[in-house]
């Protein structure tokens, strides 16, 4: 850890509601003089817009937006190029404000080591910075809470899959835990359908869109007539089979 | 849901740090006439005192102290029974007070529906009773934030299984996921070291005893020369093998 450098903190500002982040959240960005935010190309920070009532005035801005990369296919090596460099780059950012003595929070919504991009400034920082990381409530916390849905209770094996995997691996796995939470479905919501029935689970299996938003949308997933779905949609397969 | 009838909030209060509880949850506790919180007989409740700061003077306390059931066999008859009578009694005596018309606030350590004992409430009393759910920090986000690790990212899959289950299950999941925490390891351990060598997986395990105390230890599993472990502890084994 360098001395008389900069401070990093990653700060989980949870799930969506601004009220899920933590005191000590709301304490690291009165601490900040630079907050740093991933963006989509063309679109707002959502990070930012949850802890927009905390930042104070005077704050430093440091959007980092992502390159537009959709017209290269995820799993191929122009993709993790492409996307490898924009992280060197933004990190690059951040280092500057660092070796100036700065402190700079960077913004990840939910938990910043669960799922998160700031893990990708953390293993490009950390070495040379001195940093520390503030837990958050996660996305999929959220949506249970919101859902009211007891999600694991005891001895229950929990898994967390995204619904990229395939359908018969979806089918298995799903199979093989007591509780689930399936992430990213977007276009792959008529196959985890098809995986949940296979694994007989689809009964039990709650739809969450915009867990913790005001337009929070939540129905059992076998009452949900249409395969439309957006990526940031869950599905909540609730274990706890034995309540005592 | 009654009207005129109180209403009923599972607080969680995270892993241990009372900075890491929520603004929603300090707002929860102002709010609440009564604080209702578990704890083992002869203990003081951890969540209790990780809220301490944030009871306001006047607040009824109702501490719900577990059976000592410690003779009798976790998965027998006569446990479940202990225990089942003693959500029973405890769910009665905040009813008695939601009866009243009266906010009761359930102090839950972590998330209220992630692994915690808020949720036996909650299934017998969100029926009669309007409720809310506080989403809070989970002790394993506690636990991987002050070991600063990242555990999960991308397609990872995520697991989170307890220790006790058997040996040959404990290493058939632990190769088949990504990503995994292990909790309730206790006398565990041996069983757990073995399992995790036996899927090629010791290697990159991290010990985390007491993750988010001020004492907190953090060792590699592989590192640790001891069997002994507390009931708490958890092993947090990263995936994000692939990074850009």
């Amino acid at each position: 850890m360098s001395t008389g450098a900069g401070r990093l903190i990653g700060v989980g500002v949870g799930p969506g509601d601004p009220q899920l982040l933590t005191l000590k959240a709301v304490r690291a960005l009165a601490s900040a003089a630079v907050v740093a935010y991933f963006a989509k190309a063309g679109r707002d920070s959502h990070a930012r817009a949850i802890a927009a009532d905390h930042l104070p005035s005077g704050t430093i801005e440091l959007p980092l937006k992502y390159p537009v990369t959709t017209e290269l296919p995820k799993d191929g090596a122009g993709y993790r190029d492409a996307i490898g460099s924009f992280y060197d780059g933004a990190a690059a950012k951040i280092a500057a404000h660092l070796d100036a003595g700065l402190t700079v929070a960077v913004l990840c919504e939910g938990d910043p080591l669960f799922y998160g991009s700031y893990m990708h400034m953390h293993v490009r920082l950390a070495p040379r910075f001195e940093s520390e990381i503030v837990a958050g409530v996660s996305g999929m916390a959220g949506c249970w809470s919101a859902a009211a849905m007891p999600i694991a209770q005891g001895d229950d094996v929990f898994t967390v899959l995204p619904a990229t995997l395939g359908e018969a691996e979806l089918s298995r796995r799903l199979a093989d835990t007591d509780a689930a939470v399936v992430m990213k479905i977007g276009g792959h919501l008529p196959k985890l359908r098809r995986a949940l029935n296979a694994s007989g689970r689809l009964a039990r299996a709650l739809y969450v869109e915009r867990g913790t938003m005001a337009e929070a949308k939540i129905v059992p997933l076998a009452a949900k007539c249409d395969d439309e779905a957006p990526y940031f949609a869950v599905v909540l397969l609730p274990g706890w089979a034995q309540r005592p």
